[in-house]
């Protein structure tokens, strides 16, 4: 039963490690098949080292598990309302990785400092708020995905764009920017894989590293010009691209 | 004699070096049986890569070298004195690690700044004092163990409960917090074995690692809400955790 | 065609790498044979480890590919334009690495601190300004190169020493400090080769790296004396140089 | 010739690369034979991949080269200098290596903060001032050395003890503190031999990085106390030391 996906999953998962964003058991990563409408997510606590594909579960999108030996992850809850709320990611990834995790124990949105910041995510990387006490004890990892989702969704009234962009009515905003903030916990990205979304953590690391070495260097920095960010992003991302090979 | 028990810390003492903890000869790990009331710790001064494990040095609890070649760790003091007041603990380890020991030599307390601190350390990770002149010439090593000892026995009448938690009763504060920086000087972890002393050690310091980035990106910042710490420690410990596979 | 020159140019990326001054695909070298004025680049967005050197583009000095069967680095232009300026370098690199493009995020430029810095870069390493949106528009890459080479060019008028030296006649600016920041993007380095804008790039990065440091320990710092700068640069460039073997 | 003498200098300067101490071919390490009045040097500028055994440079207490087919180090004199002056030592070593040469861009003398620092030099490392333009112009390698002689010799009146101990007579300043900073230059470490040089070129390494952390986390952090710093120096030094294995 999705095989590939399993497989898929199970490298994003290894790739975090090799890409160093990992401790331990501390992160996940899940893909989702949506023609059947079945995701597949590392299970909880199993270290590295022992991870196989067969181990990876599958979930259903209400959150029933379909097959698998193992417990999902701890987070399957958040990933669940985020497959539900983002119709066009296909993977979700979750780490404790070292700066976005200290960002995001700052509780402080990453300005764009930057062109590598400007090429994948457009305009700021949230930080959102800490849950109450009513929606930890409720249900925590379920409730995180809700105020991550309320906060793409909600914000520009459902079609959104960033806040950096004019000209981005093209892009939806959890399109936009595919890496959220959890107050005092850690990061989420996601984009059209598992391996996309690694992709993304990866690059969410180097920016926030980037970013607390820019404002430690010059503490009255401001966000790189608007119109940057627009050529930046746009140039990567979009109808008019032009970064890369054609066709690839 | 022991035989088991030596190859556990000598594993103990490599992993050290392994995860990037130990510069030269600077770290010590041991394990106890408490059924036979005799513990085995590293040599003093041995290079790692000459260590093996039938030179680990076995020590009852009085402090008598039982077995071995080799002069224990200059820090065996330390070790006997934490083995015979925290007696729920298997194994220990000290580091010069170098965030955990810039917080020591910065005399502070590392504060609970997000979830990966409370998945293991439930409250501030607490910095003891310096010793006096009349502690460090009567017994240097054997008081640094009593002074952390008095430090999470005293501090909340024995049976003790965390900083953080209301509803902690189930935890000692020893077991809450299995870690201590010595001012000055560098960090001590603790628990259930070797293996876990090393797992606390790493965790340490990246947490210290993290809560360094996180206070100098946001200097205002606070501590995590304490209904936060309460949920990440309570869902990895204790009689409700659920995070892991049942049974592992 | 060029193919001696293909290897060294596909040898200088991977060194980029190797040096760990790349993520994913994030940097470009070149080299340019100037009897044929023909320069050779790195394909756009190729991942390092399915690059080979028959994927390098040939460009003539007009813009014009040569040969080659992938679309030539997005920032092409800009290598053109420091090719047709800077008549005596063989080789250019461009990278987003963590510290050189935290100075150019700062819009800093670095300061000459100290001997390893002089060692190959004479007087600050300057971050040049953001484009207008008028240069972003007309052609961002191309307008990036003129920015750098006008920096380079008119500064001094025309023939130009650096700001550090007094008896530097005999170096062109652009000699003087093979290196520049472009605001809120990252640096280019040059050299007499791709090989040697490679070293630049990696002298780059660690001389942002320690700048940062030494500023953070102490705010107050000034400038390494003008004589300690011109003793290093001079020791190892120029025709009085005494730094390493006789005709190595 | 010295050919034993050689193979540990070569392998002294190749554990300073192992390290993570050098970046390119910024560094050297030199050791004496006392007897024979030689002492031997790393070739100028040659790359690490390249060096062997037979390339090292033996020089005379005069400065006059004795064999070898290579240009010493550019430093030589500097090593001159301080084998004639520190008649104790066995071996020196110079490098760039990232955070002590921060601390030496910085200006400023690295306080002890903790017992990392104390278990090898007694009291603060220092930062020399910058030579004169005459010093530089006369001979600036060769008066680099006085520089650091003078400091080592003078300050104490020849015998010298530490800054921080009361009890330490039996220590001469350069025993006691090994290790230098040369302003907006870099450090230089020695020891009884080329090995044990770079021994403390690592310590000091890792000195510096930790206290520039623990300055950054607490900035009004104060000097370890001196009765610790006496401890940890005095345990593993001196005719009272009793860390490591005896007679090892």
């Amino acid at each position: 039963m999705l095989e590939q996906l399993k497989r898929d999953v199970y490298e994003a998962n290894m790739d975090l490690q090799r890409y160093g964003l990992i401790t331990f058991t501390w992160g996940n990563a899940s893909g989702i098949d949506r023609e059947q409408g079945l995701f597949v997510i590392k299970p909880s606590g199993v270290p590295y080292e022992r991870l196989t594909a067969d181990m990876m579960t599958v979930m259903d999108l209400k959150g029933n598990k379909v097959e698998g030996n193992y417990a999902p992850s701890s987070d399957v809850k958040t990933h669940l309302v985020l497959y539900n709320s983002f119709p066009k990611i296909g993977g979700i990834v979750h780490t404790h990785s070292l700066w976005a995790t200290s960002w995001a124990q700052a509780g402080t949105d990453i300005p764009c400092y930057g062109t590598t910041h400007a090429d994948y995510f457009y305009g700021s990387v949230p930080c959102v708020r800490n849950l109450t006490k009513e929606e930890i004890d409720e249900d925590y990892e379920y409730n995180t995905g809700v105020l991550i989702a309320e906060y793409f969704l909600n914000k520009s009234g459902g079609k959104s764009c960033s806040d950096a962009g004019d000209n981005t009515e093209e892009f939806e905003k959890y399109i936009a920017v595919p890496a959220v903030l959890c107050k005092n916990h850690g990061p989420f990205t996601w984009g059209k894989s598992a391996n996309e979304a690694v992709y993304h953590a990866v690059v969410l690391e180097k920016v926030a590293e980037m970013a607390a070495y820019s404002k430690r260097i010059n503490p009255d920095l401001q966000e790189a010009p608007r119109i940057l960010q627009d050529k930046h992003y746009l140039r990567k991302h979009g109808k008019n691209a032009y970064y890369g090979q054609k066709g690839v």
